[in-house]
């Protein structure tokens, strides 16, 4: 069993960039061929086209970038068949030999975690036996609720030696409302550390991140819980680079959001692993949708990227 | 449009009590007679036992409870199958009028936030149409993202007259790790109010969504926004009750994760509205699974809750 970040290390190196594709789709964006052809719109149409989409979309991109991330809520705003259709673009990508992170940034407790956490990664283990689900080889995750609801994610991505990325700092405009919150552990807190000093919420939840990665670091150096830390706040991005020398940032907001490649440049380390910069609409939808020509625009859009976030 | 507090509280009215049954099937925990019945375990199969499962239940709750709550973490797990059993539930609980929660958790940014919401609520919007997914009255969502991420939801949920339940104190053992941490806002914050002495981090989210529950109340004088505060800290609930007088709390925790009546009783406002407390074990799995009468027992445990909670 490879460790993830020793996997996403090698899948880095073969394609020479750190490039993660968005699988989000939408319908309004969509090639005007794929909607034609759905005359009646259902969502089990809708789901059928987004399918389509997302399925050449990882032709296109699986020679090039080394990852991709199906984003879940748009294919659950298509009910159980678009659930179906996200269950086999994952398997899809996986035979395209591409890192899946599946967006979805689940979170709750105990059994219910584990719930979500056994779909995402090894199966569902019930009747003494094994159900693949979604197989992906990543998991978005929400840490407001702490350490033993992280837990069951943890155990059961290790079990098969799939990655978490945490959300730490997202890249919406108004991630400060709590993330920046100052911060100190309660006096009488097991928590407490040597630093109590009062520190950024996001900052604090970081740390707390570096620490679950360092529990678990593979031959690169890197650790199997990653964070989210969002393209368009690059000092933060600069410090908890710092901060967390172990742990893998998974960085959205590049591109359409307003994240520069300079910001991006500070999330890696110097030997140009440690980040995945995601780039969702900048690559699905560089066309108008009457172009017949769309595939090229997205072959071109993905290599323009990966030129863009080229630092070296 | 009857606003969503209003909704509940006509149904608490109704049935004289405030409890919600939690749609948590366990594989394990299944009667026999409905597990041997599915010979060759699929995932297909396990979501059909599911699925009869607590079609079964909501026959027997649905004249005694106002709301189920389904945790689509255990529908999730059985893949799109799993999630088209939860969808025929959602629509069977809607037909015998209870109020569904949606216990999905969810989080995002966005447009992406809106696809989980306008699926939860009224329906995808796509092509110019509307097309329903989980048609739930409520959803509960999670708050680490900010306000502009909770936007989306709020704005879907009010477009229908449906509710959100924002975590805000969870009910499991390692809870505090982040929601316990003392924020002291920063002196410049937009977000500063005239109390400003440090408190817990749940606490400022607990005000923020008692900000948004004030920002549509209903005729009942509670808000569409909810919070969900564990019974497992009673203290918490108390001081919770006294800041929020217009948010319902949904409180997760009664029972089998060791919340008492008496903690859960302060959650309520004097007049006996003002919160939802769930029971899924308790009411779900009250006998063994080779038991013939395992309906009776449901119903004898529904009616056990229910009189366990009456502290008039």
């Amino acid at each position: 069993m490879i460790h993830f970040a020793d996997r996403v290390a090698a899948a880095v190196r073969a394609k020479r960039n750190a490039v993660c594709v968005g699988l989000d789709p939408r319908w309004e964006s969509l090639p005007l061929e794929l909607r034609q052809r759905r005359g009646d719109a259902s969502l089990a149409a809708i789901a059928s086209a987004y399918e389509e989409f997302c399925s050449r979309v990882l032709d296109i991109v699986a020679p090039l970038v080394p990852a991709v991330k199906p984003q879940s809520a748009f294919f659950e705003a298509c009910g159980p068949e678009g659930m179906a259709a996200m269950q086999r673009l994952l398997c899809k990508a996986r035979n395209h030999n591409l890192i899946t992170i599946l967006d979805g940034k689940r979170n709750d407790i105990a059994s219910t975690a584990s719930a979500y956490a056994d779909a995402a990664f090894g199966g569902t283990r019930l009747a003494a036996r094994t159900f693949p689900v979604w197989e992906a080889d990543a998991l978005t995750i929400n840490p407001y609720l702490g350490r033993d609801a992280v837990e069951p994610f943890l155990e059961s991505a290790r079990r098969v030696g799939a990655g978490l990325f945490v959300l730490v700092r997202t890249s919406n405009p108004g991630a400060g409302q709590f993330q920046d919150l100052l911060v100190s552990p309660p006096a009488s807190s097991s928590h407490s550390t040597d630093n109590s000093s009062p520190r950024p919420l996001y900052q604090y939840v970081g740390e707390a991140v570096g620490a679950w990665a360092r529990e678990n670091v593979g031959q690169c150096g890197l650790g199997d819980v990653g964070a989210v830390v969002g393209a368009t706040y690059p000092a933060e991005l600069v410090m908890l680079r710092k901060l967390l020398p172990e742990t893998i940032f998974l960085v959205p907001g590049f591109g359409a959001q307003g994240g520069k490649a300079e910001d991006v440049a500070s999330a890696f380390r110097p030997d140009g692993l440690g980040a995945i910069v995601n780039s969702s609409r900048g690559i699905l939808f560089p066309f108008k949708p009457d172009d017949p020509s769309w595939e090229t625009r997205i072959d071109e859009a993905t290599r323009a990227t990966i030129a863009a976030l080229d630092t070296r």
